[in-house]
C-alpha cells in the first residue's frame, strides 16, 4: 500500500508560497482592472472572490490545492475537496459547482491511487451539494490534487474579512494542529490509525449555515478560515481588514490530543517559521511559551472557520455547531484597534 | 536569461494526462448526482462546463494549467492565460473572471519570473476584458501555470460540440504545429525568435464573436477548440457528440512555416503517439504520410477553434476571422454519419 506522503517533500498548505513573498512579487504586477460586479477579489492569492450577478445572487469562486498531506488515497481526495470547499463556505456561501486540479507522475503511482482521490473528493461532494464540472490533469513528478470552486451567495450576505465589530465574541470550529500532526505522520512518528482526530477533522466540512436560525446567521459578522497562515496570519489578516485587535485566551484554544507532543517533539514545517516572521510585526505573543507560539503559527489544512458573532448570540451559535463540530467554542473576543492587531493571552 | 522549456521534462498540452488512460479512471469513480441545473458537464476533464442560472444567463467555467512551452516567462503567462480562456470561446462564451493556479520551484528560479508570467496573464485578461480575482500558488519542482475561467453565456446561445449539422463548413482559426514547433525549441534546435508564427498564434485570444453579426453568429452550430488531442482528437469527440462524419481535406489545413520541418526531423511528444492511438479506431487517415499524420495528431497548446458553420455563412466568417486570425479558412465539411467519426484525405 503506498504512503503518498512518503511520495513528496512538504504537504498541504505547508507547502504553499509564504504570504511576504507573495505580496512583494504581486505588488509589482500590472493587473487588469476589476470589472464593476467584483465585490471582493483574492487579491492575497487565498481569499475567495466575489462577483455580483444581480441584487439577489453573486457567484464565489475560490480555488485551492497541495501535496498529500496524509497516506490514504482516499483520505487525501476528501482533505484536499474539504479544504477547497471551505473558502465559499468561510464567505457565507454554498458551494455549487467544482473542477478538479489533479497532476499525477503517470508510471510512478498506480492508476487506482487516482480513482482513490477523486472517490474520497466525490464523496465530499456529494455532502456537500455539489456538482462536479470537469477539470484538468498533467502528467507530473509529484501528485498533486484540489478544486476549484463556484458558490452561491446573497451579496448583502457576505462574511467579508472586514466585518469584525468590537464586543464580538470569536469563535473556532475546529482544533488547532494539522500542521505539527501531519508533520509526524510524514517523518513516520506517527501513523494515521493514531491519528484519527485531525484527520477526522481536516475531512469534516465547513458547512456551518443549514445549522442556524436567520437570527443566529444574521449576528455572525465576519468570518475566515484557518489554513495555511496558522490562526495568527488569518486572523491577523482579518482584524486588520476590520480595523480591530483580535484578543484570544490561548488556554482556551481547542488542540488535538497529539498536537502538543508533536510541536514538543520538534515536528515544524517550514510554514512555522514563515507564519512567525510573516505575524511578528503585529501580533503579541509574549506571554506564550516557544511550543504554545508554535500553536498559534502552526499551518492549517482543511481548519475550523474562526467567526465574529454578536455575543448575545454566542452561546447559541456554539451550541449548534457542536452537534457537528465537538471542538466548537468561543476562544477570544474582537477590542477596538490596538498597537496589535492580534494580542494572544495565556 | 533563464530559458524555461530547460527546467522540464515535458511542456504544454503535450504534458496531460491521455484520453483513453483518462476515460478508464474516470469510469470508476462514483461522482456526485449533477444539479439539474448542470447544462453541460465537462466530464471527460477538458470541455468547458455551463451551469444555468437564470432563463438568459449560464456560466461557463473551465480550468488549463501547464509547463512551459516557451522559454519567455511573459510569454509563457501569456500562452497559457490566452489557452485557459480559449474554452470560454469554444463555448460562445465571454470570460469574466479569472484565478490563478501557480506552482513554482522557489529558490531554483528567481521571484522576477513569477511577475513575468503573472504579467504576461495579466496583459491578457485586459485584452479579454477579464478581472483577476485570486488563485494559489505552491512551492514545486517546476513551474506550473494556469487559469481558472468563468464566463458568461446565454442557455440558449451555447456552442456544445453536439450541434454540428450535415453540410456544415468546418472553419479552422489558426495553423496547425505548435506541438512540433515548441518541440524543436526544448531541444534546442529553433529559437523563438526563428518561432514567431505559431509564438504569436499561441497568444492570440480565441475571441471571434465580436467579429459577427447575430445572423452569422447564429450560423455557427457547434464549436471547439484544438488542444492536447490535436485536430484528430477533438474533432473525432466533436463528430461523435454531435452524430456525424467530419470530412477534412490535408492540403487545405493551415500549418506554420516550420510544422512540416519539425515533423520529419523527429521532434516529436509521447502526445503524438497517444493521439494516435486515441483516435485510429474512429479515424481515417489511410491516404496520409507518416508526417502528414503526425500533423493532425500533433498537439496544440492555445490551438484554434474549430467552428461548424451554415455553408450560407462560411465564407462570410471566414472573411472576417481573417482580420483577426490570417491563417483561418474552410478546411473541410460536415457529412452525415459513416464508418468514421473524422475522415481526412489527402
Amino acid at each position: 500500500m503506498v504512503q503518498l506522503t512518503q511520495t513528496v517533500k512538504k504537504g498541504g498548505c505547508a507547502a504553499k508560497v509564504a504570504a511576504s513573498e507573495l505580496r512583494k512579487i504581486l505588488g509589482q504586477v500590472q493587473f487588469p482592472p476589476n470589472d464593476a460586479a467584483v465585490m471582493v477579489d483574492g487579491g492575497l492569492f487565498d481569499d475567495a472572490a466575489i462577483y455580483k450577478i444581480s441584487e439577489d445572487l453573486a457567484i464565489v469562486q475560490t480555488l485551492d490545492f497541495f501535496t498529500p498531506i496524509v497516506d490514504s488515497p482516499r483520505a487525501f481526495g476528501a482533505v484536499a475537496a474539504a479544504n477547497a470547499l471551505s473558502d465559499v463556505y468561510a464567505m457565507g456561501g454554498t458551494p455549487k459547482t467544482a473542477m478538479a486540479i489533479l497532476a499525477f507522475p503517470l508510471g510512478v503511482l498506480e492508476n487506482d491511487v487516482i480513482v482513490e482521490v477523486l472517490q474520497g473528493a466525490s464523496d465530499k461532494m456529494r455532502e456537500a451539494g455539489v456538482s462536479f464540472v470537469g477539470g484538468h490533469s498533467i502528467d507530473d513528478d509529484t501528485l498533486k490534487f484540489g478544486l476549484s470552486v463556484t458558490g452561491f451567495v446573497h451579496p448583502k450576505r457576505v462574511w467579508s474579512n472586514a466585518g469584525a465589530r468590537a464586543g464580538d465574541h470569536l469563535i473556532l470550529t475546529k482544533a488547532l494542529g494539522t500542521g505539527t500532526c501531519m508533520a509526524s505522520l510524514k517523518r513516520q512518528h506517527l501513523t494515521e490509525g493514531q491519528l484519527q482526530e485531525p484527520l477526522n477533522s481536516m475531512m469534516t466540512l465547513n458547512q456551518v449555515l443549514d445549522l442556524f436560525s436567520e437570527t443566529e446567521a444574521a449576528s455572525i459578522h465576519s468570518a475566515t478560515d484557518i489554513t495555511g497562515f496558522g490562526l495568527l496570519g488569518h486572523s491577523q489578516q482579518m482584524a486588520k481588514a476590520s480595523g480591530k485587535t483580535f484578543s484570544f485566551t490561548f488556554s482556551r484554544l481547542p488542540l488535538f490530543e497529539q498536537t502538543l507532543s508533536c510541536l514538543e517533539n520538534g515536528f515544524l514545517t517550514k510554514a512555522h517559521a514563515s507564519n512567525a516572521q510573516y505575524t511578528q510585526a503585529h501580533c503579541r505573543t509574549d506571554g506564550l511559551s516557544p511550543v504554545q507560539k508554535n500553536v498559534v503559527c502552526d499551518p492549517q489544512t482543511s481548519g475550523g472557520l474562526l467567526l465574529s458573532v454578536d455575543p448575545a448570540q454566542s452561546e447559541a451559535i456554539v451550541k449548534k455547531l457542536r452537534s457537528r463540530f465537538g471542538r466548537a467554542g468561543v476562544v477570544g473576543s474582537v477590542e477596538p484597534a490596538s498597537a496589535w492587531a492580534v494580542d494572544v493571552l495565556p
